[in-house]
């Protein structure tokens, strides 16, 4: 069976929408004069999405999304000490502490003595750099993978770089769309461990007929049992 | 001897700081109004410095940080319009087509018959990531490290993930401080290849007695023969 187990991190290990969320709220009050909420929220994601292809994901490029969305909303009218202050959230989103999700680290302490632990991540690379420096996480992972886009193809590619087989590596994560379904599509096993919010952009549905590979716990903290129970995954 | 060469990318195997300078100089433009050239250069310069710790390297940071020194420059009193018009300088950066230096696929197919190629940059993941793709290279590369910041130490780890030893590798590189010293320190070779400018941050005073592992090359066309010598290197 495996020997490897790769995790997400941003709401896998640490909290993270979490905090995009509340910069979105202060974002919205700061145009709250010339926007209703939910226009500001629907623009701001509609230009997210069109950037997707020219930043990609990250504290920045979210901010540069930021900007230009508030340029958008305001005519143009939008004066510099509030585009400003948007630069400013970004700096603080930069320096947020990293609060990992409830008993991650015993977890991770536990099973890095029977398994081979990857992390593999999606975003800006310094961003991923700097939350797992400040997360106290690092030690346990052999192998860092900061990708940015988890498809199929990724995966195939980073498994055939450090020469594992599918059958060989189970991944955890919060998102079915990057981090379960492209490891079922290539015969990996992996964990659905769901997070209270998830980014609309990473929303799919589930397929209806998901194949033995797949698995959903609803903590983190269950992990081991899981994997010491002789019938499982 | 060594059997891996690793190459930088920016200004190595392709044109990049030219491109960053014609922006900087529509930026000036920008505000003309407000401040003399030079005090804008310093000034922009002064924030990227700040920033590095927080955003890193690459076009969304640099974006960012002209952002915000055109803000401290007008006092807070740019509009929301020209600040799209830097906005759009980073989706032309973005778009900007990938200039090979001169021979650079020449040289690259040449040598991958006779040694594993490697790719060693310094930036934003996907900055580097398109501009690979779009370069029409990658296939030349066995190994692939996009990493945020080049140190010593991100160079031991490197050889250490891949199993190398400094003494079977040969790095080339425009940048002294970034692709050149740290190679030396670690007991690797390294040719230097200068390019015609050098972005401020990366220039260093060379060291008086550079070690036997220092070379120096005008361009890139000359490696083949350089390493074809058998005096070399």
């Amino acid at each position: 069976m495996f020997d490897t187990i790769a995790f997400d991190a941003d709401d896998t290990l640490w909290h993270n929408e979490g905090l995009y969320l509340t910069i979105q709220e202060r974002f919205a009050r700061l145009l709250t004069t010339y926007q209703d909420d939910d226009v500001i929220q629907r623009q701001l994601y509609a230009t997210e999405m069109r950037n997707l292809g020219l930043f990609g994901y990250g504290i920045k490029a979210f901010t540069l999304s930021m900007i230009e969305t508030a340029i958008e909303l305001t005519g143009g009218e939008i004066c510099g000490r509030d585009i400003q202050l948007i630069i400013d959230f970004a700096k603080e989103m930069r320096g947020a502490p990293i609060q990992l999700l409830d008993q991650v680290e015993e977890v991770l302490a536990d099973l890095s003595t029977q398994y081979r632990l990857m992390l593999i991540t999606k975003g800006d690379l310094f961003d991923q750099e700097t939350k797992l420096a400040r997360s106290g996480l690092a030690d346990y992972f052999e192998i860092v993978e900061i990708v940015s886009e988890k498809s199929v193809e990724t995966y195939a590619s980073l498994l055939a770089r450090h020469g594992l087989t599918p059958q060989r590596l189970l991944m955890v994560g919060n998102s079915l769309r990057s981090d379960i379904l492209p490891l079922l599509a290539i015969g990996a096993q992996a964990v659905y461990i769901p997070y209270h919010t998830t980014w609309v952009h990473e929303v799919v549905e589930p397929p209806t007929d998901l194949p033995p590979g797949y698995h959903e716990l609803g903590r983190i903290a269950q992990l081991p049992d899981f994997l010491s129970n002789p019938s499982n995954p």
